[in-house]
């Protein structure tokens, strides 16, 4: 590989819309996996310095999204002896650690998923904000066990409505809301479930954004409000809270009007004292637990 | 006109998704003036039940639209000594009574925006939901004294873009965003100002679905909520909580699929708590001189 493939793999991620943060987090353990097998390099020492390189942009392309960062932090921390290796030893090795991350993280959504599931219990009607892969699979689990789901739209992408299209294979039954009339359903779910893109060291939730105003109306409805994501999403103390990224006005298909200025910023801010609990894959988390 | 022609008008009344509330109650005022004029009928007394059933028909059309059934009532309750009156005459003081009424409605929707320029002040940025007439109209009187707006595109059929077109034409820096980011944006604001399309006896709001939010989230954030509406959009005491109006499911543009049911419901209700004046042709309302 070169440096304008190296530079393509980092345009992948930050312009990625479709995927969730962890599952831009495992791709960028893969492209971190594949630079380790095949950039070119002299010995380990400078396959160690170009793979950190690599991290560093790919840690910087999606700001708002924890689990890269810490992933990527992570690897380097458990990767480091390799630059006193053997190259191809550094290679295979660098490569190896980078995949074992992968499958802890695919391994951590499915534990949080089991933990989310059994808080959550059978019978139950469960609403959801945007799309997240630990919402989805915690879903499945209970898919068979009389649950039913409310989706927002999600706009501006609209990613409730793929999750709606799943839900209906499932034969979920399911009630798909404009994002506005989050406030009038939230009465009508037993609980509230969400992922998180990231969160902060005080339990603040870096989500989609629409997820604040869908705690504060579960508040006020006296319905709880749970966030299930892995632990690689939390951010440390020392991490400060990342600006929320902005994607291009156009996706909101508005035409240019003078003095008019469309904003797009894909994340809020949902303040701890809005979660009623917190999921990872070790379990549970209550606020009077927090750390 | 005709028995046909007469629910030809309900029909349009009650298929309207463009005009709001005060609106489609002055169209209504001009159908009971056309139909006072042309009606075919033998006397006054025929006259008068005919035009009492029309304008039942047109209340019970938008029942969320709480100023189609308020002037429709005020317009029967001066109208009712035309019963014994000669047909001619009749004819004649009915029309004119609606006209009076839709004047009088004018008149209150100006007096409304006037109040609440002047508690809004100059230089402000003012966030708001979906279009109102009475907001439209209070931000034309400032729209030179320092005027910013935040507008919300306002799902399914985006009356914030109507708004913020018009904020154009008037230079008025306008920030446009979805639903879904007005908690974030809603603390770039110095008050919220919102219309409704009626006023339950207590002070709860029935406005635009998404609304509650929005208020949930001025209230976290510390910004005055404020609800703009000419006193006919009150309702009585005795008037119970209208069944909230849904639209056809097909405005969110969704497949057809097995298990999901798509939900439009067009209004939601703000409970009083969250308000923090309400301003009608008369003045300012504040909690604490509530009724």
């Amino acid at each position: 590989m070169s440096l304008a493939q190296f530079n393509l793999w980092v345009a992948e991620i930050r312009n990625d819309r479709r995927r969730g943060a962890s599952e831009l987090a495992r791709r960028a353990l893969e492209l971190l996996a594949e630079a380790a097998r095949t950039l070119p390099t002299m010995d380990a020492l400078e396959l160690w310095r170009d793979l950190l390189a690599l991290t560093d942009d790919l840690s910087m392309a999606r700001p708002s999204m924890a689990p890269i960062r810490n992933l990527l932090r992570r690897w380097r921390e458990s990767s480091m002896p390799l630059a006193g290796a053997d190259l191809v030893i550094a290679r295979e090795l660098a490569a190896e650690r980078a995949e074992a991350l992968i499958a802890a993280s695919r391994r951590a959504v499915t534990e949080c998923a089991v933990h989310a599931a059994k808080l959550l219990g059978p019978g139950r009607t469960v609403m959801t904000h945007s799309l997240s892969s630990t919402v989805a699979e915690t879903c499945r689990l209970l898919k068979d066990d009389g649950l039913r789901m409310i989706v927002t739209e999600s706009r501006p992408l609209g990613e409730g409505r793929q999750l709606a299209e799943r839900f209906s294979a499932w034969r979920v039954p399911t009630t798909y809301i404009t994002d506005a009339q989050m406030g009038l359903f939230v009465a009508q779910a037993d609980a509230v479930l969400v992922g998180a893109d990231g969160v902060l060291a005080d339990g603040t939730v870096i989500n989609k954004a629409g997820t604040y105003p869908l705690a504060l109306a579960a508040r006020d409805q006296g319905v709880p409000f749970h966030v299930c994501c892995e632990s690689f999403k939390w951010r440390e103390p020392d991490q400060p809270v990342p600006e929320l990224e902005e994607m291009a006005p156009t996706e909101l298909g508005m035409p240019d009007w003078p003095a008019v200025t469309v904003r797009n910023v894909y994340f809020d801010l949902t303040p701890a004292r809005l979660v009623s609990a917190w999921i990872d894959e070790t379990g549970v988390r209550w606020p009077s637990a927090k750390p």
